[in-house]
């Protein structure tokens, strides 16, 4: 039997939401799993173990056929996120997809590296600041700098949910003073259930600007979750 | 006496709403004056010569300490917007800034060339669809692209109200093929004074991601006006 990866979930084409490739059609392969469990996570489904059942073991030729569904054929982005994808081994389904005209970019935390990191269109860091709860290990987000040697884009994303965090991504900023950084403001609305709140939502962006721009910290780039101003927490779009 | 610019306003440093420096640091250079007249221009306070007398006369030294005290003389990205910029010469603006390590970015509907769209970072076109009431010289839009030689990111920005201004839009991303296009609703509500319906801004964006994805158009990226969620159609954020 063909190895399989555990798939919490495969949607789209949306656009991504968030970072570098904001508004970039996107179909998103989300792998089930994740070696953090962070205090504010948005997608504990595919990360709690309690969910685990609900996580597809699939070839990667499954997938790759799911994603060619999908996109209808046509080559777009393809995002791997989590979770965090860095656990399994994509390289196949990245070999698969580049033949056919696909782009890749993968959003991990940068406590795993991979030898396919470097294969990728796009690889999103995204260390997770003090308000997560987990402390990141400086060693092993080197690696996978390292590992990600050949990827043409490498940025950095930091989530801000309050002044320490801020804090954190500016002394970040500064270790890795070549890579883009782009910023966005945590979301504690985290319950697919509940309608997202776009007043208070759009004021989070705000504070983060704001901060930023009296800072005169002109280096990051600050966006807002879009697919949260417009989908709010629902899943799968 | 040195030769003045017609400025509706300067403001910043904020963070650009739209296409592709979105959530970038900016401070914004309004020139006042245009040659089109948009049905849904949301700048009327830079266009309509009703405003003229609002316009300050300002020499390129005082435009520049103006974005030096702004800024407090960090650089960041200026953007030179309208109106439309395309009429008056920046080329002593964008020098004296260029020397002091300011990238500076220039959007114009692509009427009028300068010499000086060659010396920017970035130069965002803007052809207005048949919505707008105008219909564009193409030649003159070549101009544009020939005079822009040697910028570094030339890029191609539409703004979608309905399905004609949609279909147009995929003809001149055919004419366009290697520039990066991005595509924004259009919005209604242009009115200062009248808080912006947030939903209804959402909703929006909604309808073109499905337009995009349904027809599977992965092309463009898709992208809000974030000024406007942010800030309503307040002035001068
Ligand atoms: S690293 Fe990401 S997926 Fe994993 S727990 Fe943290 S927020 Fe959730
Ligand atoms: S080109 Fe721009 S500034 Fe001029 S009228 Fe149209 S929307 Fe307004």
């Amino acid at each position: 039997a063909p190895t399989t990866l555990r798939i919490a979930e495969i949607f789209g084409p949306t656009i991504q939401g968030e970072g570098a490739l904001i508004g970039e059609p996107t179909v998103f392969v989300r792998a089930g799993g994740c070696d953090y469990r962070c205090s504010w996570c948005d997608s504990l489904h595919a990360v709690d173990s309690r969910y685990r059942d609900t996580w597809a073991p699939m070839a990667t030729d499954e997938i790759w056929q799911e994603v060619t569904r999908l996109s209808g054929g046509q080559p777009l982005t393809v995002s791997l996120s989590g979770g965090n994808p860095a656990i399994q081994n994509f390289a196949p389904l990245i070999a698969l997809g580049k033949e056919a005209g696909y782009r890749f970019a993968c959003e991990t935390q940068g406590s795993i590296s991979q030898p396919w990191f470097a294969a990728l269109d796009t690889l999103v860091l995204s260390p997770k600041p003090p308000s997560s709860g987990h402390r990141v290990d400086w060693q092993k987000f080197d690696h996978c700098l390292l590992a990600a040697r050949g990827c043409d884009q490498i940025v950095l994303k930091i989530v801000i949910f309050d002044d320490c965090d801020y804090d954190w991504a500016k002394a970040v900023a500064h270790r890795y003073p070549d890579l883009p950084l782009y910023l966005q403001p945590g979301n504690p609305e985290v319950d697919p259930e509940t309608p997202v709140d776009l007043t208070a939502a759009t004021e989070r962006l705000h504070w983060l600007i704001e901060k930023v721009t009296a800072d005169r910290w002109f280096v990051p780039r600050v966006l807002p979750q879009l697919h949260v101003l417009v989908w709010g927490n629902k899943r799968g779009v």
